[in-house]
């Protein structure tokens, strides 16, 4: 049976073996979100970069351009990292080219690992990417973006949800597996929202009046289709 | 009021600002459960070493010694890393010189952050620690040892018990402290032993017949003194 693996931040990805496994990122708040959404809207492809000066470049370059550092928008970027804003009518059938805090270079250290697929994980489209996953069979390690090399809590429920809805088709010899499943089914208790509101990362975005943004990051299957990495752009398919 | 902390495996200390707070060293399975036993049951104190070579060094110069790697015993050692075992009549009125695969490094790196008092923790004395802690009323970083740089669920679970019995006196700005308050409260459903049953040391420790120990390390409160690092050395206070 294949495995499942959780990797809680990217300071811990050094010790991951992910050759020829399905790798799904998790950014919660904002990025991988903010993905799902642009792409059902009608983004054609969104191309994560790591560094918000090579993002800007691609500006009035075939590609729109999102970014966020710490929880705000940059300026010169048409928008910020706003799952609720980046629905706008100016997206449809274009390119995004996106720059976030921790979420964006999670997908720069997948690219170098020999991985079997790249994902993007998000609570929006949960059920499709489970279900994509069982149906391919393959070793699976999620990568959790958390902030700034910390461990955050959203990312980590996220990854719980997933190994939830595995659990019955993969092996878990992975603590940070099952420690993720008894978190999200903790949460069940209270319903997401609640859990997550003494979190950091829940606290720092309520400040900069981002509530739509985490409700709509926090919608478990409102969007069926799955967000790969076909080349350097993340697609549905 | 003083905050809580968790840091869920060495590799993330770096990222840890430690400098006049209060460090509890965790390593359930079972280094700090090991230190724990062997104080109440008599040793004058234990003196916690990085290297296996090291240790051994201190062996018939006032020492007795107890070495471990990979779960099992090293050959030359008094003792191995049982915390059944080391309550030997041997060892009562003597000190002792211990190495483990994860737990006795962790002390190293405590000692380096100008810390104001470095602690081990374990289930047995659970209560005289929080207790402990929550009088001297300084900030607390819990830093669990896991395994070999991974996340373990037992150091964090016994993180979640520290932080939920100290939640009314301290804050909990952090991520990983209200996770493990979770993990925490989701294994009081079915108990402790059962909870861990699927974690990666316990199927570990099992295969080397170390039930017992397993059962030790999780009883709580079954001592009634605090393991503090003084020097160099672990001793009661």
């Amino acid at each position: 049976m294949p495995s499942i693996e959780v990797v809680l931040t990217p300071a811990l990805w050094e010790l991951q073996n992910a050759e020829n496994k399905n790798i799904v990122v998790i950014d919660i708040f904002r990025a991988t979100s903010t993905i799902c959404a642009a792409l059902h809207f009608g983004a054609s492809a969104v191309l994560p970069i790591k560094e918000a000066n090579e993002t800007l470049k691609y500006k009035n370059n075939g590609y729109l351009t999102a970014g966020e550092r710490n929880g705000q928008p940059l300026p010169g970027f048409d928008f910020g990292n706003s799952p609720v804003l980046i629905q706008d009518k100016k997206l449809f059938g274009n390119k995004l080219a996106l720059t976030t805090t921790n979420g964006t270079k999670c997908f720069d250290l997948s690219k170098k690992s020999n991985a079997a697929g790249i994902f993007g994980g998000s609570f929006m489209n949960l059920s499709a990417t489970a279900n994509y996953l069982t149906n391919q069979g393959k070793d699976i390690v999620i990568l959790c973006a958390g902030w700034k090399d910390q461990f955050n809590l959203e990312d980590s429920l996220y990854a719980g949800a997933l190994v939830s809805a595995l659990q019955y088709d993969f092996d878990l010899h992975c603590d940070a597996a099952l420690m993720t499943m008894s978190l999200y089914q903790c949460s069940l208790q209270v319903g997401l929202v609640n859990f997550l509101k003494k979190s950091s990362h829940y606290q720092r975005l309520n400040k900069y009046d981002a509530k739509g943004d985490m409700e709509l990051c926090l919608s478990v299957d409102v969007h069926h289709q799955v967000v790969q990495l076909v080349g350097d752009e993340l697609v549905l398919i």
